[in-house]
């Protein structure tokens, strides 16, 4: 069974450089599979980039490579770096892209890339991603144990983005993506909400509104058009508009706060419609 | 040979859904081949799905599978279902949109998705994508005979796009797509068209402006930016410019009405320019 | 080893087309590793087609066969062509947007695609990429040697906007393609550019404008937003701004003239910021 490398990265799909990367990795491991995450990533948005990996991989098969390549720093001194946890191995920059993937499941090692015997002949200051990402996915996919690519590290960058905070009443977190949907995604996990709503609805702060929400199941719960919340398929609490664009109709942006507010608080919200 | 699965949705390419979809197929069949037909369907618009998965389904070899994910009432009563035709097999939900593709070929039989052992363990009401129609794919590629998925459906949902009507001089239906490069297809099959063209020309009704069009081989065969129609490599009546955007031309969108007129009809329609 | 075949094309993503084109490929020759270079070149453009071939190409494994299809002429007298080179195969139009990638290798041989038994039954005027290029390239990659494709060709189209020329003080050329990151990439070869920079700046004319530019080795080098020279990962000079769009900043497009000065004769130039 091939092993699996996925990419995950903010090239957008008009340029050479994603088919670049896996030209690099074919070169050096012609068996693996490869399956793009996304290269859709907003250019050097490694909060919606952490997201989106911490989405995906833990779909994918034990031992499958991850490369992560949204690097606004290349070239700069942030680390190159490899982390091996029990699921999945994650390689790409040092700037907080693979932490909420990684710290899903226990690390077992992290390692600084160094090896140029595992790099590309030159490596090119401004592309990482095809000449130290791209083989060392491909090395470790044929075998080189993390210990030769470099020296281990005991820490990787922690972004301050995955953070929920309890103010009074309230639980003040953001929001980290906005789906093609225009379904927004917080940053509450299941069991954080779960003080927070009851059986039908749940209170929510955007910006200076107090809102209620139907607390759904699925999008068709209610209306065609109609508002709702509901805890997506990732495990976050989702707001969403049934075959509508929530996004648009709240005018809410990737970043924006939001925070939940406790049952007993929230008597005086007005529902939303 | 590895069996080919397919891929035809509504979930775009920036989200992390595709890939979760992919993550589950292949954790369950890792030889498959996958083969995105596309993931850029207009939200929620089953009529440009079914288009699409019928155009291009054909050209796979005998056996392939394709799953089909716009699914506007994802999670309510709509049915997952699996279609097996003598060429392929289908999987997705009976709302219509793999009715086209399906009925391209004899219909073996239709089974309804509902047996958990083929389905991930905890399915979410939002995405059967990734939780039903992912596994049920692989599952089948691995050998599981269509029976063990669910019981026999007499028939699927025929939706009512793919209808043209005969009215006096004129044959009327409508444009199933506009594609990338804004050639606008219609419904009318290449047999449908025959009594309606001359030689060299066709009348054509956009809105209330009776058109006559110049009908071709290929783009080439009038001048740059000039009009004309022809069978397209679908099979199906198509307007377009030679080198230019029939669409924004003619302001025409995804499913307005278009008719044709008789030969005998249209003397005094006017040279399209 | 499997096979690798690359597709570079205009068709876009949303469209059955790419998918077609996979299908009879796989159909052909179900073992081969199918690699997109992009589906993103600008409808008809053939020097951005021609630019990301010839920058991805090298990359890839002796022996990948690259189908390029962003074809204008599709249909007319434009011939379908075969190009062998010490590296690679190259399948498409013969319109110049595989000259660049050619010419980066010896040739050994052109062939002209007239072969009936290596194209689909029935060959539609409007899709050469299926019903041509795509089983060439299968063929090609299940042994069919490139003598039973067709006759020999002794050139090819040669396109003009690969040409950089001397005048006076100045090297003049052209921006051949702008990145998703609106980073401005022009045609001038890194040993061409050795001349006209010295260790920090180099002088460029963009417009009427002459300009000073921090000649640098990756974007980092310079602050936030500001601009900056560099040979990209390509071996081409670049225009970029730090984790900015320097094409929006400069205003700049493809096709551009674009001027680089010699060291002596920009002592006036100001510095861009």
């Amino acid at each position: 069974m091939a092993p699996v490398i996925t990419l995950t990265t903010d090239f957008g799909l008009k340029d050479p450089y994603v088919a670049e990367v896996k030209a690099v990795i074919l070169s050096i491991s012609p068996d693996v599979v490869l399956v793009d995450i996304t290269h859709e990533v907003e250019k050097f948005n490694t909060r919606m980039g952490a997201y989106i990996l911490a989405s995906a991989s833990p779909y994918f098969l034990k031992g499958t490579i991850h490369v992560t390549i949204v690097d606004p720093g290349v070239g700069t001194k942030r680390q190159p770096i490899l982390i091996q946890t029990q699921h999945a191995y994650f390689i790409g920059p040092d700037n907080g892209v693979m932490t909420l993937a990684a710290k899903k499941e226990e690390t077992i090692q992290i390692r600084k890339i160094v090896n140029p015997r595992l790099m590309m002949p030159e490596t090119a200051n401004t592309f990482h991603g095809r000449d130290i990402f791209a083989p060392a996915a491909a090395y470790l996919a044929n075998g080189s144990p993390p210990e030769e690519f470099g020296p281990k590290l005991s820490k990787i960058e922690t972004p301050a983005f995955a953070e929920v905070v309890r103010r009074n009443d309230m639980l003040v977190g953001e929001i980290i993506h906005i789906d093609d949907f225009g379904n927004v995604i917080t940053n509450f996990a299941e069991k954080e909400v779960a003080d927070f709503k009851d059986e039908n609805a749940i209170g929510v702060k955007l910006k200076n509104d107090g809102l209620k929400l139907k607390f759904c199941k699925t999008y068709g719960d209610v209306g065609f058009g109609k508002p709702l919340a509901l805890i997506g398929s990732h495990g976050f609490l989702e707001i969403a508009l049934n075959q509508g664009n929530a996004a648009e109709k709240f005018k809410l942006r990737n970043g924006d706060r939001i925070s939940i507010c406790l049952r007993s608080a929230r008597k005086s919200d007005t529902w939303a419609t």
